[in-house]
Order: structure tokens, then C-alpha cells, then sequence
């Protein structure tokens, strides 16, 4: 039992009032470093059961810690808006900055702890599932330079008792005890064995979880401190396992099987034949995007490609068949200073869309193993494990009822140089051409290697991509709107 | 009538084909401008008839320019989360950075006209108010720097009619007519009556109204594309008028009438005595905020100040009283580049609290009117404006039943002085000085007379100031809980 290991221990008023400001001073001088020298960002997540003194806790710290730096969040039931999107849409929303610490009350800690305690008898494959997400995320975030700081308050039954008692005893304190907190007390046992397999089975070591023990409140206070300094300082937990790639041969043989043609089997498609197929598509997508199941659906739309192999006007001819409620496209370029001071998905979970919307990323998080891999933005390992955290990402959309469907769009060279002319020698083309586009031409053998690895790690069943041989523009535009169709009906039938 | 007024102009393909070229190079160099040499921003309203050709017009836009820097956004219904703010907040949620152009679908148009045209009998007041709310807007975003471009297409009756019923003839097309066109199409005079009359009480100077004649598709192209030009360009419609400021000498005569006492009569509050009294008063406030009636409103808190003032301190007697998921702490500094790029009360957009919830504001928009006048960071006409600006924000949150409660801490620079000097002395304090408020210290009767002008232009009867002696710590904080139990009291009973 949880209660039963804790260390009980207490401090006199004089040890606490001379272990203080040793620590207050630490705690400020790490804060400033985190913004200095090396900056980093904390998620701190507190919980803890009733009467152990979470609030007090986290009081405790804002009164420590230099305020204009640290956010508290504290989670509600999720909002219409929240609830649209998968789970853990809304801590990607408060994911502090480096140099920044967010306190989290539960955080995302809060949905799965709660059915623990009150749903004994999940299916083993739900929860497994949730401790998975969990478990991704935070390994995530750890590897991004986010320290994870993750404390449990904890009491014995008997005192838990005898503080609910007495706040609720006293008329100026009653307030603070909730329906919630009687239930708990009430249900002390089966809440400690809920709780206690639930940090056993999220402990991990880039993100361990630390039991405080709330008996003394000197005592924990300081434990507590001394648990942020080790997070602030990056001295706590280790280095998070980096996912295991394929063998570099098996790797390179599944790349090899990649196909990625530039030009499809038959004649062009003819101008005629064009604008009639492209109508009859678009009325289709048009139709399938205001059905009544549709609307428990929503859909990301990622186009990838070289330079000038049609991702623009491939997307100007879905959107045209959508209501302009009903989509949103992103074209995604380097990141601001702002998102670069988050992990690197974070830009992406913002643009999520509701239900029944469309979201179109015109480059999408995928340049993390494109660009950022080629022209050496991302460091090696940071590229390599981006392979694993995008299938993740990707699944937990696919979870959420979210379609996803993906587009390499696949240009010959001698294509792409005709167009690149044709670019330059039309004024008003020329945003269009940009000196890094010929300097990512040069480097054509590299990005075509890089997307079959990739293309060969990240077609998963529940978010495959699709080819689509380029050359013919015309040709290309229908194909991705019969796909786009095909997708979206063999999902929502 | 409109339809009467419309030019009927056509062009032939020769002369469309013509002038194309020329416009989009004009476009482009335009938008190239607009990031580079002199940043702006660009807001376009599309509004219009069924069959006036509202999307192909945007379809057309977004194919002439860069679309790297434009963003197109579609309204519906409002979402849980955006009925709880006040109606424009979601518009200015969307409000593009400098050097951007965003395309809005009707936008801040989008309910105003919908309850014009399907209900006529409104109470004028209301219309009245609707209209005023939607000025007051687009006035501020010109004189920030938004150039705000209002597009109205509009078409006859005989084509309107013809143009539907082509497009539901032909199956291919038929998804493009929805049941709100045909609704639109019998009712054209009235809809069309509304929409003059909308127009025409939502016309100024600076944000100006474009009847663009849909009838010619090549002429229609065009005279948006110019519309859209002249926007870029800055040089559609004029500056707008600079709220009126009382006269000089009433000002001076209203601004000496502001008292700002540091020190309350009688004797200083004994510690036995606070500890009783704040507990008291934090039980008051805890018990409010879980009142049935409290979940319909939400509540802002503004503190300003000297430094040193104790806003801090009294702001953790606020939230010590609260739920976690309650609150919000708000921390103002200077604002970020992505902040700067925006209209200056964006930022306070972003923070307001849904229902039932607290955003607490440490430092504030006042920011404009106090540092930003005193130090001249902004330009005197930009924070002259500020008084009527903020007036109509926090009415616009008022209306929206949003509780504004606003503290003026009043420290004497004795005591200030003296709390600088504990600060230095105190390590675990040192985070809270900084030389910048030795050199606001030495600025102090600037800053007293800015805040007595402040108060004097902002004490309404909606938002009205609470001036709290804050020499005695423990008063001010005790004084701060009382005011604002009283203030959420006397709006919600």
C-alpha cells in the first residue's frame, strides 16, 4: 500500500526555516538559468488524493519561483471544442515555451486517473492504450528538451480523514472541501490501489514519478521544492530511449521497394475529358462532405513533393469542391521563433481541425524527415526518432475519428526544370521560384531518398500514403481527388 | 435599389486578357510591399448574394497571389467556446499579423447581416448598438495598421434566379446550391432592402463599402482584384477620426479630482486580525464563485500600479480562495514580436475567461495609457485613442456578462522606497527588482498624473475603478477581496 511506504518524516520549524532559503535561492537560480544558458522548458503535474495539500503545494511554489515565468493550468471536463479533437489536444495547448514552467494540476494525468478511481473495470485494452499515449508523449517531450516533472501527494486514510473533518468543521473553511473529496475519503482503499497501479504502470525513466509524502507540511513542501530544482536543473530521470529504427539493411531494402513514378501508364488526360472528370470529382467530394456521417468525422489532407510538383493547384481543386466553413489550408514554411521553442509537433496539433472540417497542410510534419533531415536542420537522432513520434501523432487522429490522407506528389527532374523555367519566365510565377528551390533541386538523389525511407516507415494502415504520378497536372489533380474520395468513403461506410 | 445602381459593364475576353497580366503584377509587387518596406495588414470582407460568385471571386484572389501570406476563413455557427466570449471575439482571433492579408467570408459581417435579412423586426437599439460595436472596430484596426477592404457582390433577380437554376439542372453541379440560396432567391427585395440598408449604416470613410456588379465574370474579377489593390496599398479610404478627448483644461480639472490615497484611516490591521478577516472574506469569494447564477458570467481583474505596489500579494489572496480550473493569472510584460504585430489589444483578446472562470490580469491594456505613454513607446495619438478604445473593449465584455473588476494598488514613494530597499536586501527577492523600476520610480509624477487621466477616462459605470491604499499590506489585501465579492455580488443578485 502506497500510504504504508511513505517516510513520515518531519521537520522541525527551525530545520524548515533554515532549509528554506538555501532552496529558494537554488530553485531561482536554476530558473534563470533555464532561460540563459541552456533553455528549456518544465511541465510539472501535480496530483495527489484530497487532503495531502495539492493546492497548498502548488501556492507554496508560485510563492518561490519568479511568477512571471510559470503558468498554472487546471483542467475542466472538456469543452465542445476540446472534445473534438483527440485527448491530449488540449495539453499541447498549454505546452510551455523554453525557458518557461507550466504547472499542471492532473494535467494529462487528469482523464486516466479519474476513470481509474471510478471505472474499475476499463477493458485492459483501452487503458493499455492510454498508458501507451502517455507514455509517447511524455518520452516525446523529454527528447524535445521538455523536463517532465511528475509529483504524487500522498496521505493515510486516518489523517486524510481527520483534515476533511476539520476544514469542513471550521464555516470559513468549509468551502474548500468538494463532493468529490468526501467520495474519495469514503472510497480510500480502492482509490489507493487504483492510484498506486496507475503510477506503476506511467513510471518511466525520462519521466519517473515522485510520491510525496503530505503528512508534515514542512516537509513536503521542501521534497517538493527539491523535486523541481532536479527537474529545472535537467538532473532528473534520464535520457529518454531513442525508438528502435529497422536494421540499416532491412531499412534500406523495404526504401528500395518504394516506387515513386513521375508519370502514369496511358495517354494525357485531355482538356475536355479534364474539366468533366474534375466537376463529377468535385460534386462527389462536394456530396460525401455533407453527409450526415461525415459529420462525426473530420480530415487531414498532407501534400509532400518537390518544388513545382502541383501541391498548390492539386489543393486549389479540393477546396474548390468544399464550403469555405468547411476547410482551412496551412502552408507550412520554417517555424517562428515561437514554434521553435516548442517541440517540434506542436505547431501542427493547433491546426487540427473540428469535426466535419478539413484541414490542408501544404507541407506538413513529415519536413522534419525531408528538409530538416537533408539539409541537416534536425539533428540525426532528432530525425530518426521523428519516424515513430509521426506514427503516433497520426494514430491518435485516426483514434479520435479523424481521416488522414496523405499525398506524395511525384515529379520527374526533367519535369520540375521545365516548370522552374516556366516560373521564371512568367512575371507572374515569380513568387514562385525561390533560390532555395534550385538549391533543393541539387540536391534531388538526397530528398528521394529520404522520402522512400520515409514513405517505407510511415505508411501504417490507419494513414497511408498515396503516389501520385505528377508530370500530367491534369492527370494528377484527379487522381488526388479520387483518392481523397476513396479515403474518406472506405472510412465513413 | 442596388441591382438598379450596378454598372452592368462587360469585357470582352481580349480586353480581360489584357488587363489581367498587369493587374496581378501590380498585385503582387503590392503584396510584396506590404511585408517588406512599410509592414501592414490586409482584413478583406467578402460578402454577397447567392449567384454574385462570392467563392470563385476568392478562388480567383487567392490564384493571383502569394498564397504563402494569405489566409482564407469561413464563420459558422458559433462553437461553445466562442458563445462564451463576447460576438467579435472570434474575429479577432483570425486578425492577421503585418504583412499578412486574411480573406474573411463575411466575417464580423456574418451575424450582423444574417439577423438583418432573416429577422427585420430587431429592436433598433440593438441594431443600433450592433452597428456602433462594428464601426468602433474597423476604426480601430485602420489606425492600427489593418486595412480593412469590404467587398459586396451583388447581382439581379433574373440572374440570380437563372444562375441557380443552371447550377441545380446540371447534377455535377447541383451540391453548389443550398436550401439558404433558394430561401435567398424568393426573398430577394427583402434581402436585398436589408442588405442596402446594412451597408449603407456600416459605410465610413475609413472602411469604406465596394458594390462589385457580379453580372460579367471577367469585369467582376477585375474590379475585386482592384478593390483588393487599392487596399494593399493603403490607399483606400481615409484615416479615421481620432476620438474626441474632453477638452484640456476639463481633463486637468477631472484628473485633479482623482484622489489616489496610499494610506486608509484609522489603525493598521493586526495580524490575528487579517488572518481571521481573510479567511472570512476567501470563504465570501469561494462560496460566490460556486453560486448556480456565477456559472452565466465570467469575471476579469485588472491590477495596475507602481511596482512594489502589491498586486502580486494580493492576487495569490484572490487565487488562493479559487478552484485551480477556475482562474487564470495573467503576467503583462512587453509585448512579444508576434503581439507587436497586431493590433495592441489582441493579446487581451486571447485571455478572456469562458463562463464560470477568472482571468486575473497582472498589469494590463492600461499598459498603453501608463508605461507606454510615460516612457513614449507609443506614438501620442496611438495611446490618445486608447481611453475610448478600451472603454468600448471592456463594454463589449460587460454586454457579454463578463464581471470587470479594476485595482489601482496606491503605494507613496516612501513606502515604495522602502519595500526596493527589503527587495535588495532579501536574495530570495532579488527576481523582483530590476533597474527598470528604479528608473520608473524617478518617473513618478509622470506616472501619477497618466494614471489620474487614466482613471478620470476610464472610471465608467460599467468598469468602474477601485482605488486601494496599499501602504498597510495587509488592508490593501483585505480591501482588494472585499471590492471584488461586492462588485461580482451587485451584478449577479
Amino acid at each position: 500500500m502506497l500510504h504504508e511506504a511513505l517516510s513520515g518524516r518531519r521537520l522541525t520549524r527551525l530545520e524548515y526555516e533554515h532549509a528554506l532559503p538555501v532552496l529558494q535561492d537554488e530553485l531561482l537560480d536554476a530558473q534563470f538559468e533555464l532561460r540563459k544558458s541552456r533553455p528549456r522548458a518544465v511541465a510539472v503535474i501535480v496530483t495527489g488524493i484530497p487532503g495531502a495539500g495539492r493546492s497548498e503545494v502548488v501556492n507554496e511554489l508560485l510563492g518561490w519561483l519568479d511568477p512571471k515565468f510559470v503558468t498554472v493550468y487546471g483542467f475542466r471536463e472538456p469543452n465542445e471544442v476540446e472534445r473534438e479533437r483527440p485527448p491530449l489536444w488540449r495539453y499541447w495547448r498549454v505546452m510551455p515555451p523554453k525557458g518557461r514552467i507550466a504547472i499542471l494540476h492532473a494535467g494529462w494525468y487528469q482523464d486516466f486517473l479519474g476513470a481509474s478511481v471510478r471505472e474499475p473495470g476499463r477493458a485492459p485494452v483501452v487503458v493499455r492504450r492510454e498508458v501507451e499515449r502517455i507514455r509517447n508523449l511524455e518520452r516525446m517531450l523529454v527528447a524535445d528538451g521538455v523536463a517532465v516533472v511528475k509529483l504524487h501527494l500522498h496521505v493515510g486514510p486516518e489523517l486524510q480523514r481527520r483534515r476533511l473533518r476539520r476544514h469542513f468543521a471550521d464555516k470559513t473553511t468549509r468551502w474548500r472541501v468538494t463532493a468529490e473529496d468526501h467520495w474519495y475519503a469514503r472510497h480510500y482503499q480502492r482509490v489507493e490501489r487504483a492510484l498506486e497501479h496507475c503510477l506503476a504502470v506511467t513510471h518511466q525513466p525520462c519521466a519517473p514519478w515522485q510520491v510525496i509524502d503530505g503528512t508534515d507540511r514542512e516537509h513536503r513542501a521542501l521534497e517538493v521544492g527539491r523535486a523541481l530544482l532536479a527537474g529545472i536543473q535537467g538532473s532528473l530521470g534520464s535520457r529518454p530511449a531513442r525508438p528502435d529504427l529497422p536494421p540499416a539493411a532491412q531499412l534500406s531494402r523495404r526504401a528500395a521497394r518504394v516506387r515513386l513514378p513521375a508519370t502514369h501508364p496511358g495517354a494525357r488526360v485531355a482538356e475536355e475529358d479534364y474539366d468533366r472528370r474534375l466537376e463529377e470529382l468535385q460534386g462527389r467530394l462536394a456530396l460525401l462532405s455533407r453527409r450526415r456521417r461525415f459529420a462525426k468525422h473530420s480530415v487531414v489532407v498532407v501534400f509532400e513533393g518537390m518544388d513545382a510538383a502541383g501541391k498548390g493547384g492539386a489543393i486549389r481543386r479540393i477546396t474548390a469542391a468544399l464550403d469555405a466553413r468547411q476547410y482551412r489550408v496551412v502552408p507550412i514554411s520554417a517555424p517562428t521563433p515561437e514554434e521553435l521553442a516548442r517541440p517540434y509537433l506542436w505547431r501542427f496539433w493547433f491546426q487540427l481541425p473540428p469535426r466535419g472540417n478539413y484541414t490542408i497542410f501544404d507541407r506538413s510534419w513529415y519536413g522534419r524527415v525531408l528538409v530538416e533531415r537533408v539539409h541537416r536542420l534536425a539533428a540525426r537522432a532528432d530525425w530518426q526518432r521523428a519516424y515513430a513520434e509521426i506514427n503516433e501523432f497520426e494514430r491518435e487522429l485516426t483514434e479520435h475519428r479523424t481521416i488522414v490522407a496523405k499525398f506524395w506528389m511525384s515529379v520527374s527532374p526533367a519535369e520540375q526544370l521545365a516548370r522552374f523555367r516556366e516560373r521564371d519566365r512568367n512575371p507572374l510565377k515569380r513568387f514562385k521560384v525561390d533560390p532555395q528551390d534550385w538549391r533543393n533541386r541539387r540536391q534531388w538523389r538526397s530528398y528521394q531518398q529520404a522520402a522512400r525511407e520515409m514513405i517505407a516507415l510511415t505508411d501504417t494502415r490507419h494513414a497511408p500514403w498515396v503516389i501520385v504520378p505528377s508530370d500530367d497536372k491534369r492527370h494528377a489533380r484527379l487522381a488526388v481527388l479520387r483518392a481523397l474520395c476513396e479515403r474518406i468513403e472506405s472510412v465513413i461506410d
